[in-house]
């Protein structure tokens, strides 16, 4: 049976074993990713593979709570600061440089995974999901605190706005990957934030 | 070497093992597709799909024009026939009625193929990259009818807002899909039609 590493050495084994794999998926994708290439470029044996994994499934599946720890995590700081339109926009300056400095290359790790394995597994949907969702309410506690600041309508459904600002952030991605052209992205980050921008209170009515 | 079908019962057996092909990578990815189930699927013999095709790869680039012809070719004349506020908002009801029908499956199949194989098939990438400008193309002939209209602001970029939209009715579908939720597609596409509407000609300025 499987299981989780006991030891300061098992730890780091398993991390090597799933970003060996993190990396192979993102780049070929998650069904042309063979366990034999995991272990090559993870320079790990079968049995400490299947020490800690009991099948492919279950390593994509920590492949994607890996992928989701460095993007949606990695992203959490940042949204966290932003409290003006500002720094709004320096965000989306930050998404198209890593898309410009990657030739446009992998896009969303979690967007091309959701995209292979949403109706062909399960698990994986279901855990890609909770993934988005995770960044959705990174999104929307952002969203709430530039409502509250004033910037956006006190009536604005911050739930929808994270939903939409995601669905175009991901969209923007796809775009820019397939044409290798990162103006794709800033078209849909453009539109993102003056969508953003059109619900400021109306000028003239007082606060509520 | 492969060729193309001469006679019309030859165009109907390519045509059969494009559509079958084409059904199989809906559902699994094109990784995840073998041509024995194609053939199968198709009930067609090897020597009938190396006829036509050279191998898998040639296929999948068939899979590709197809699914255009269906999903980009298909919107082209709803899109054509939108030069209003309403127009716009029946097309996005249409996208969201279709998911709600395939329970959120699928997504769309041009996106789906395009974050399966950018990274890992050039010559995919490329036709994938010519049916998303093809869709971008007739999104702006029907941005500029809404501008000639006076709907949007003559200055607007609409090659650029053509774009933004391609991009959050992508993102919309993914999130959908990922979620099996039709409202993550309706609210990237109020936000696409909250944008396109905040461009509206400023009240109480003359028209150029």
């Amino acid at each position: 049976m499987p299981e989780e590493p006991k030891t300061e050495r098992g730890r780091r084994t398993r991390e090597r074993i799933v970003a060996a794999a993190a990396g192979l998926v993102e780049r070929q994708g998650a069904e042309a990713t063979s366990l034999d290439q995991v272990l090559a470029e993870a320079r790990a044996s079968k049995s400490q593979l299947y020490h800690y994994f009991a099948d492919k499934h279950a390593l994509i599946r920590a492949v994607i709570a890996w992928q989701t720890a460095t993007v949606v995590d990695g992203t959490a700081e940042q949204l966290a600061g932003i409290d003006s339109w500002d720094g709004l926009d320096a965000w989306f300056d930050t998404l198209v440089a890593h898309q410009q400095a990657l030739d446009c290359r992998v896009g969303c790790p979690i967007g091309s995974l959701a995209a292979e394995l949403a109706d062909t597994d399960e698990a994986a949907r279901q855990d890609l999901a909770r993934s988005f969702d995770t960044w959705a309410a990174q999104l929307r506690a952002m969203l709430d605190r530039l409502r509250d600041r004033g910037l956006i309508r006190p009536d604005a459904d911050t739930a929808a706005l994270a939903q939409s600002t995601l669905a175009t952030v991901q969209g923007g991605l796809l775009l820019a990957k397939t044409s290798r052209d990162p103006q794709r992205l800033r078209a849909a980050l453009t539109a993102a934030g003056g969508y953003l921008r059109s619900l400021a209170p109306l000028p003239g009515r007082a606060a509520p």
